[in-house]
């Protein structure tokens, strides 16, 4: 392919992608096809002569578009929002069209040096303490990793390497498999999948702590924990906190786990994956009170943030930590300016060696929606879910479990668990709107997640219509007597809720 | 940012990836720019309004191109090439206007299957053995990852797993903790980095075992190895051979360590990360002899075969292995198609949980280049390496190491390795190629890869210009007896490839 059909083939590619995302409403968000699909459609070898874009845009179109699930709808409410926006998607193509793996200086100069000023800029947005800037003088900074799952894991990893070698340090005389076999990690019973995995990937076990009636990990139960462990003569290591789970975006007491962890000298990583897009906001920043006290943060940019997938921010108090348990040094790795601070050499920040110059398209998107726009965005969402809420709490039949914070709502059919089960699969069904379930205090609930690129209150209004009329189909009789399970969960939050604001 | 405007910037873009790539020549290579140069620049926090994308773009030329190491040019003759195309440009910018997270199925069918389809697709081009694809009926199956680093970090962990669950099913009476900790690893002392970081990550000792004279790892090496740490009850778990080291592109012999792989009962993971490409030509595939014995086998599309980084191909025989070791379901991560063949969980298959549509970009490069199209591209390459080859062994004062079987040079000046680093110190500053050093049995080296978008045989001579007046400027003077390191070691190779062309 010449400059030219480059140029042409861009420019359509262009076009495609505003016409779909212009007109994504018209389409079922979930597609109609069943496993396999795909298959009947496409030659099983690649051809052996070049073929015409044109013919392989029309196969797209196609065999491909049907096989989608529109996550830039506004039909589409599940799991969590995951990032779209245009300027993010012309950053992804000229990052593209650069082409540079940037996993030191000398390999892009800007590369490396861009992800050290916008990491700062995020920051900053968020309110983030000094000492997690590369700005700052101490050894903390900012890097963009590719996952939360990668995050955590990151973290995961250095403390138990940091903790490997204290320990050898204090005690000699025990042999390191002996320490490494008794590390332990903690988390909350609700933390996401990824922070479980990172226990199995790094050999480490992740004990998942039980968490209170609203879903968030409390202090005394970390102390309860790591003094069982100690008792053992178990090691604690490490603890993963999360701002916004993903089940119902519970909020972990962070004042309190963060006190605990300084007392037993374990590393307090935060997991935000989602929610910490919104400690833009200042009204919301109350929600990661003594973040000060952890060792590592990360949030997704590309959830909730207008940056494509995948751009996910991580900051460390101390990066020399992470240095210490990743560097691996070869000679065709070394280049004069090496170890200089504003020149960090980020191979040494993450898992693997290369890295795409994904600062750009967060440089991209920050500059043309403006730090105020980041705001509206995340108000707006916030808005509309509370919309939605309102909605539900409208109807007798329906209960919210807990307050919508966030772009989150978790409902229920009143009654037996099997009702909401059946409304959501009739739900799916309709392919409409597209929303999971998750589980609360064993009840299963039903999650409703503000996402796609362009949400608007009408797109609320239509899915509430439909849960409405899936509810019809579905014969539903609501339960003579009042039960539902969050009367006194609800309560409580009110209480708590109205103590903060009193401070 | 509306739809219009995004029409405007994107195709702006499109036509700036173009004039970028079309006159990349024209640019020195290597920046001018002093770390901490962007600083001066951009302002320290997020602007709070939204600028306009000219703006952005006019202080992308003036400030970030600058700063660009153009990996593109045909004048990048460092590290190892990292691909790009146009057509797999467009396909990136797809990717990220679906802005699809593929982790389950459900996720987005056409993401999945796809993979599946294009996996089998490029392992066939590679003539791997049946085992290893998706439509075979064994438990076998390829996956895209993002880095090399990262397939083998995978391959180290679900090796580690599947060895402490196998040994301690056999000796029950031993603790997991002390299995863990007489768990070993093998590599050769010519690995890439990666493998080195893959052991500390999975906190098993990596031994970097000596190889031989042409740089290879051989199987009595690996049987001496593994003998040593059976003596000392050590318990010998995985081996990362390579195919094309990063030094200077050595073979492992595969099938010498592939038997003692199989005798001892260790999992062997190949990595291919280069030269995995060119085993689309037939010609090349005598280098992977013994490829059917291994467990596992990755190489980087996003390296030699026309897609943007990143792309990492990775074929294992038995993926259930590693869905075992990786396996954390979440109530809200399951779906009814769960467990169909065609149809993987791709989210067990790798260590994050979200997962871009990478094999968009792969679908559409391979069907507009065609599979002679990319034989021709590694054919082209390889030739360009015997053109350089073939520049420097006629200058007496040169002498090449080994000889070039794919797109990488090793030659040095003859004498002291001083002079040979003087020359690379002084072609580095004059910015108009890029190489870099390696080292050979303690030898200082200057590695010479073919790179860029689209390298022609007037660059490769331009590259021997630039090296021929470099050399000017250091005033080398050839010492008077010949000392050619290389002297008994080319004899070797070459008594060696005599035999091999005779088998």
């Amino acid at each position: 392919m010449d400059a030219n059909e480059f140029r042409e083939f861009g420019k359509a590619a262009v076009d495609f992608v505003a016409d779909y995302l212009e007109n994504i409403r018209d389409k079922d968000v979930l597609p109609s096809v069943h496993p396999g699909y795909l298959h009947k459609f496409l030659p099983e070898v690649i051809p052996e002569e070049p073929e015409d874009w044109r013919e392989v845009m029309q196969d797209m179109q196609k065999f491909i578009l049907p096989g989608i699930t529109h996550w830039q709808s506004p039909n589409f409410h599940a799991y969590f929002p995951t990032a779209s926006s245009y300027p993010s998607i012309v950053g992804e193509l000229l990052c593209s069209g650069f082409g540079v793996v940037g996993f030191n200086w000398i390999c892009s100069p800007a590369c490396t040096e861009l992800e050290v000023i916008v990491m700062d800029w995020v920051g900053k947005l968020l309110g983030l303490p000094e000492e997690f800037l590369n700005c700052h003088d101490g050894p903390g900074g900012g890097v963009i990793q590719g996952s939360a799952s990668e995050s955590i894991m990151i973290a995961v990893l250095a403390a138990r390497e940091q903790m490997v070698r204290r320990y050898h340090e204090n005690e000699p005389e025990v042999s390191e498999s002996e320490i490494r076999g008794r590390l332990v990690a903690y988390t909350s019973d609700q933390s996401n999948s990824a922070v479980e995995k990172s226990g199995i990937l790094s050999a480490m076990p992740m004990r998942l702590l039980a968490s209170d009636s609203k879903c968030a990990l409390r202090g005394d139960t970390l102390r309860q924990a790591i003094e069982e462990d100690l008792a053992l003569r178990k090691i604690p290591t490490v603890c993963i906190a999360t701002l916004g789970t993903t089940g119902t975006c519970a909020f972990d007491d962070i004042e309190e786990i963060g006190k605990v962890c300084q007392e037993y000298n374990v590393w307090l990583h935060i997991d935000a994956a989602y929610a910490g897009a919104a400690f833009c906001c200042p009204e919301y920043r109350h929600l990661m009170k003594g973040v000060e006290m952890a060792e590592s943060f990360n949030f997704n940019v590309h959830k909730w943030m207008m940056v494509n997938f995948d751009c996910c921010a991580m900051w460390l108090k101390n990066a020399d930590l992470l240095v210490q348990a990743f560097n691996v040094d070869r000679i065709y790795l070394q280049h004069r300016f090496q170890g200089q601070s504003k020149a960090p050499d980020y191979r040494h920040w993450q898992i693997p060696l290369g890295r795409r110059f994904r600062a750009l398209k967060l440089w991209i998107t920050l500059r043309t929606v403006g730090a105020e726009g980041i705001r509206e965005h995340i108000r707006h969402q916030i808005h509309l879910a509370q919309h939605f809420q309102s909605l539900v709490s409208s109807d007798d039949r329906f209960e919210v479990i807990g307050e919508a914070t966030m772009g989150l709502v978790c409902f229920r059919l009143r009654g037996e668990c099997g009702s909401s089960r059946k409304l959501l699969d009739r739900i799916t069904e309709r392919k409409r709107i597209f929303m999971i379930h998750g589980t609360i205090h064993g009840k299963i609930v039903i999650r409703f997640a503000v996402c796609g690129r362009d949400p608007q209150v009408t797109d609320i209004d239509f899915a509430w219509q439909e849960v409405q009329s899936s509810l019809k189909d579905i014969n539903y009789i609501p339960p003579e007597t009042s039960d539902k399970i969050c009367e006194r969960f609800s309560k409580e939050i009110t209480l708590i809720e109205s103590e903060e604001r009193l401070q």
